[in-house]
Parts: structure tokens; sequence; C-alpha cells
């Protein structure tokens, strides 16, 4: 698919350390795109420090043996350089794009802010502020309540997908500088790193330059214990009302236990799903649930497959008189694609759009340092943007259908309303009518 | 700065109903971006009506003479295309973007939801429902209210860009079908079109195709009187406070009337924001206000340019103990910067930054569409990609001090407070005293 400017085969190099490069030369501008992971995300916090890992991710630009925060931004932000970082459930995401001409300025700046953050007294408590605001906020929106309290419905408080990532208020104010200081030494380690650098580059060049930045990161000792995720049991269905009853509309939440992206159907859970709860057009409960019966402002779903078992999610968010009706509508959507199967059409469309899509999303060089990232993460191979468009093509009808049937569990479903809608007597009765 | 990937300068081409087109050959990936837009932005509302034009450019992909709304998100989808519609002040901004192979049917679907919108009574009062929720919910978030208001106190009420660009809860309940219809027939025409394609395709090949689907659409008589934008009065200054004790953060806002982009010191304006109200590292808000002295979460500014004058505006996230302070502070940087000029580092910073974040904006098709895109509409030239890095390398610190001296006017500035502050005895004292 991709053209002739992407001249080789990306380069896959692993330094002493055990860090992973992998390097594609894109010529098309005179950039770079740096995406990466460290395995260092919210599941490796304990629930006396939920959110541990979150707070870490978010202040590593805070502040370095070398930098002080504001030396970290000016530098970036003169050459226009922009370095990002996220956490996740299960690793904590970077990326950085410059000039090609400043990508030893970015990456210098970026093993920096990885390998030697300080965490300032005054940027944790700034930043704890801010958390703390924040909170406050989500607890007054539908949409974020729905989604926390729903996650703990699926997991099991003993599974580290049970908690929220950024954490609560109760675990936040406890942790301090030292706190910070632990999780970062422990867990950010070069052999759970993973670096993907794509554009104006020559890739002999760019490991050199990474070896020469990260080639002294020392491991910790050994691994931590905790790297394996356990695997997730399916729990009891279970119902929960959040009344905010000064809110325009209610948001429903259902969902279970999802799927890992190294489990061999994969790719047909993932053409189902967008068929269940693809965007206009394509997806039914969009089809259904939105337009034909006028019940919801948006509807869709999602399986966030990761190392572990993700949740499925349909969400919705409607008129509170049309509560009832909506949730009969997405129950009644998910059990007759399990039990009704697909028809061609809807295969076709499917496959047709998450082959386009993948096409598009390699446009940038970005875009393809974070398949490329994803490759190495999941063991897909580094032919995996060759091979996508072939593995999505060979997928059968039958293959969808099974799994569907094997994926899908209404009647196993948790489900969590939160907005203007009341506690009152009956509600319990109906909802496990409708949910069992 | 564009490589020789982009085999030659982009082709111009007026059809004979006046609707410009503008072809850009990137042969990257197989794909090819759309960026148009049509002079069918907010400024034509009657007060009567206001929100009319937002609401036409939100329907017009929900059903046309040949295609329902679920055809329209059919076809596109099951090709990976997408088709954006927004409507800004001034103009209404599409984008669509597909595999090269699917142009022909994306450019089919684009010309028939720009030319053929019925408007269905049922999709009317779908989106007109979705909009009153939407209110009510702004009218619950404290930014929101904030700009409303500052909006609203910075131009007349005689000034098109006084009234909010989606209207008002009285106004948009009263128009229906025949106000659409007649609003579309009005200002949707070709000799106001301007159309950007960049991508894999021969540049006469899009130009052929384009004349067959949009040549025979025709201008309906005149130009409506309304399409010039009359000059913005400077306003004596306002202060209004709106309370929202529920809420955690207090959002502040700041501003007056701005410039035009067709006004020739716009690069000094731009160069002098950088340095004003630009992003953490460099913007003296940001480093000031928020870090140095602790006060604000988020803290930065704009001018709004377009074909009118549209708004300076700095705002500002704060704890509600902290408002007088960041007023102050925000204040006494805007004075700062207008009394006592810039450093020659400031300078070269705010260079660098936009010039490296102009080139990496050209990396997509439709990154490099909406700079044509623009080009055409503010008249800088075709080779305005090429000329940007000389016109900002030009700029002297001299020019950004005059351009602070001229365009910012902290005793000018409306104040508008939203969130957990009190009405209080004494504030409107203050407020009088701070502000001018």
């Amino acid at each position: 698919m991709i053209r002739s400017i992407h001249k080789d085969n990306p380069l896959r190099h692993v330094l002493d350390n055990g860090l992973v490069v992998i390097v594609q030369e894109n010529r098309v501008i005179p950039a770079i795109s740096i995406s990466g992971l460290v395995k260092a995300g919210g599941m490796y916090d304990s629930d006396e420090q939920a959110g541990c890992a979150d707070f870490v991710a978010q202040m590593l630009t805070r502040g370095t043996k070398n930098r002080t925060w504001q030396q970290i931004a000016e530098e970036a932000e003169a050459v226009g350089a922009s370095i990002g970082v996220g956490c996740g459930t299960e690793t904590v995401r970077f990326s950085a794009r410059s000039l090609s001409k400043d990508f030893g300025l970015t990456l210098d700046i970026l093993s920096d802010v990885l390998r030697n953050p300080i965490f300032p007294h005054e940027e944790i408590q700034k930043h704890r502020n801010h958390k703390l605001s924040l909170f406050k906020s989500w607890d007054d929106n539908p949409g974020q309540v729905g989604e926390k309290e729903l996650r703990a419905s699926i997991y099991p408080s003993s599974h580290p997908y049970h908690r929220r990532l950024q954490g609560y208020e109760e675990t936040i104010s406890k942790f301090g500088r030292y706190n910070l200081l632990n999780f970062h030494r422990r867990y950010y380690r070069p052999d759970t790193t993973i670096l993907a650098v794509v554009g104006d580059i020559n890739p002999k060049e760019a490991i050199d330059k990474i070896t020469e930045l990260f080639g002294d990161w020392k491991n910790e000792a050994r691994p931590p214990a905790d790297f394996v995720i356990p695997p997730a049991e399916m729990q009891e269905p279970s119902r929960k009302i959040v009344s905010m009853m000064d809110k325009s509309q209610v948001e429903i939440f259902l969902g279970h236990k999802g799927i890992s992206r190294t489990a061999p159907d994969f790719y047909a859970v993932d053409v189902k799903n967008r068929i269940l709860g693809g965007s206009a057009g394509l997806g039914r409960l969009f089809n259904y649930v939105r337009d034909v019966q006028g019940l919801a402002y948006g509807v869709w779903s999602s399986f966030s497959a990761g190392l572990g078992e993700g949740p499925f999610i349909a969400k919705a968010g409607v008129n509170p008189k049309n509560v009832e009706r909506a949730i009969k509508s997405i129950l009644n959507e998910i059990s007759r694609l399990r039990d009704d199967g697909i028809t061609e059409q809807e295969l076709a469309d499917a496959k047709e759009m998450l082959i386009g899509n993948f096409a598009l999303s390699m446009e940038t060089s970005s875009g393809i340092a974070n398949v490329l990232l994803n490759a190495e993460i999941y063991e897909l191979g580094l032919d995996y943007p060759e091979k996508h468009g072939r593995i999505y093509r060979a997928i059968t009808k039958e293959q969808v259908e099974q799994a569907a049937k094997k994926y899908l569990h209404p009647e196993k479903c948790s489900l969590v309303i939160a907005g203007p809608y009341a506690e009152q007597e009956g509600v319990e009765i109906w909802l496990r009518a409708v949910t069992s």
C-alpha cells in the first residue's frame, strides 16, 4: 500500500540493556516522529496508591536532574518540537515530533524526562491540586461517572483493570515525592521500553544517536514480579444507578470482560465490533438505536483489547424519557448479532472500512511510528503494515459469527445509568428483567 | 521546505460559475484530501434566526434529493471515506478524505450534500432536540458561558460577531424547514465556494471531475448585499460575573476587538501573540501567571483573525481564591508586553516555533489543502507555503513592539468571570479598579 518513498523495511535493533529500537526511513518532509512506550501503566499501582503511575507519567516533564520544567518547555517549544506523554492501563506512551535538524535535541530531552525526573515538591502540589479539581468535575459528569462505575463492575477489586487509572481523591492525596520516585525507579526500565522512529533520517544514524543517549540506562535488578496481567474472570452482571438530576442527558453504560490484542480471533472480533458499534452508516447500534428509533444522541461500542483482556463497552447518551427503551434496544442489537449473524454486505463494508482507515492512518510519520510500536508490543511482526490488508480480507462471515457467539454476552452485561434518572420503586425489578 | 514529492506547484482553475478549484499533486500515499469552504457562516444569520447558518451546515449530510442520511453515511463509511462539515462565523468549512480509487464517489457525495440538501422534518426535529440539550449543558459550563458573554461584550449587538454562532434556545426553537431551505438557497453559491484538492491525482483529472459534478451549479441571481463584514468599533470595557457556585474552577475571560487576517501587520501580531499567550515555555501568560505565581491551571490568549476583525481573548481557569490575583497578573502581562517590549530571544523563539509548526502542518495532504484554502480566501498567493518562512524570518523586534502598542489595549478589555465566584459587595469597585 505504501509507496516507494518508504525506501526500505523498518530496521529493528535491541540495545544491550534490552531497549528495542525500530527505525523506518521516510523522506516526505524534513521531520522526524518518535513514538515510544514503557511498561509503567496504571496496572502496576497498588490499591493504596491508585493513580501513582498516571501521576508519575504526567510529572516526567516537570523537572529533571538537568532541566527545570521551564527549560524543558522552552528548549522544545523554541524549535517547534512537541513532546507528549500519556498513561494507559498497561503502558505509558510518549511521542515527540520535530524538524529533522532538531532530532538530536528532541531525543536528548526525551531521554532526560524518561530517565531523570526529580518530581519537585512544588510541582507535585500543583499537579495534585489540578487532579483534585479534575476529579470534582468528573464526579459532576455522567459520562465519567458511568465509565468509572462500569469498570469497577466488570473487573473484581483484585484485578488491575478494576481501578480508575487516575486514582481517587483518597489515594492521590496521600502519596508524595518518595512514592513517585520509587515507582519511577522500579518501572521505568530500558528492558520494557520500545522506541519507534520514523522520518527523514538514516536508520543507522538514528540507532547511533539512541545508543548514545539511552545505552548507559541500567535496569534495576530483576524485572518486578507483577509484569504479568492476571486473567479476568467474567463477573456476575450488576446494575447501578447514579442519580444526577440536574443534568440534561442520561448516560447508559453496558459491558463485560472482553478480549486481548494477542488473541488469534482478535481480527474477527474487530470486524464484528465495527458492525455492532461502529460509526454512522455501518454500526447497527448507531443505525437502529440512534436514528431509526430516535432514542439516543450518540451510541457506540468498543473492545479495548490490550495485553490483558480489556472491557467490551456499549454506551449511549439519551433523553431521560427514553432510558428503558434504549437499554432494551442496545441489548436487543447485541443479542441479534450474536444469534442471527451478519450479512455479506456488512462484512464487506466493515472490512473495506478497516482497511481504508488503516491505509489513511499511515499517511504521517507519527501514524507509521504508532503502527510499528503496536506491531512490536503485540508481536504482530514488523511486516504488519504490509500484512494488514491480507489479514482482514481473509476473514470470513463464519469467523465473525463465531466471534460474536464467543465474545458477546448480553446476559452477562453489567449496567450503569448516570444522569437525570431517579432511583424509584420498580426500577430495580425492571432492570433485572431486561439485563438478565 | 516541501520535498520534491510535491512535483509541481498547485494548479488554480475557476469554473464558469465562479467556483475556485486548487489542486496539488502529492503521491505519498494512495489517498486524496479535499478541503473546501463556502461563505455561509453565522454572520449571515438574522437576529431572529441566530443559529440558522450552523443548523444548515450540520444538516447538509442529513438527507439530499438523491440520498437519505443513511445512504450518505453508508456510501462514505463503506470505503473508509469521511466527510466533515463545520460552521464558522464567516464560512462553512468542509473536508473529505478517501483512498484515491474512491475520489469520484467521495466528490459525488460532497457535491450532493452541498447542492441538494432537503432538510427532512424528522431530522430537523432530532437535531433541534440535540442542540437544545447541548445548550443546557453549555449553560452549565463556565467556559462556554464565559466565551458567549465576552463575545457579546466585545461587539455591539448590531455586529455579526456579537451573536453566538449556534444561536439560542429562543431562536432555534422558532425556525423550520422553510427557513433552512431559504438560507441554503441564498448562501450556498458556486461563486463563494473554494475547493482545494491534494493527493494522489493528476490535477487535470481532478479539475475535469469537479467540473462534471459542480459545473452546472448555478448562482441564484446577484450575490446578497450582506457579504461585507462591517468594521467593528472598539467598545467601552464592561464587567460581568456569572455566579455558578457548584463548580470547582473559575473561568476568567478578558478581551477586546482584534485584527483581520488581511491586515498587513497580521504577521507581527501573530508573533506578538505567541510571546504573550502561547503554550508552555514560550508564552508569558503561561510562564508567569500559571506557574511562577501558581495561580491558574491553564492560561493563554488568541487573536482570531478572519475576514473581519475577530476578537483578542485572554482566558484562564483558576482556583476561586486566586481570581483577583490572576486578573491583575494577566492584565499586568498585557501591559508589560505593550509598554516594555520583547527580548531578541523571545522573538527568535516565537519565529522558530511558528515556522517549525507550519512545516510540520504540511506533512499531510489535508494539512496542505487547508493551507491552500486559506491562501486563496485571504489572498496570500498560492506560493504562500514557500513564502511563509521568509515572511516570518523578516519580522523585526520593532515591528512586534509596534504591533503590541497598536493592538493590545489592557484598559479596553472587557471582563467576564464565570464559576464559583459570588457577586459580593466590593467586587464591582475592585473590578473597576483593575480593569480600567
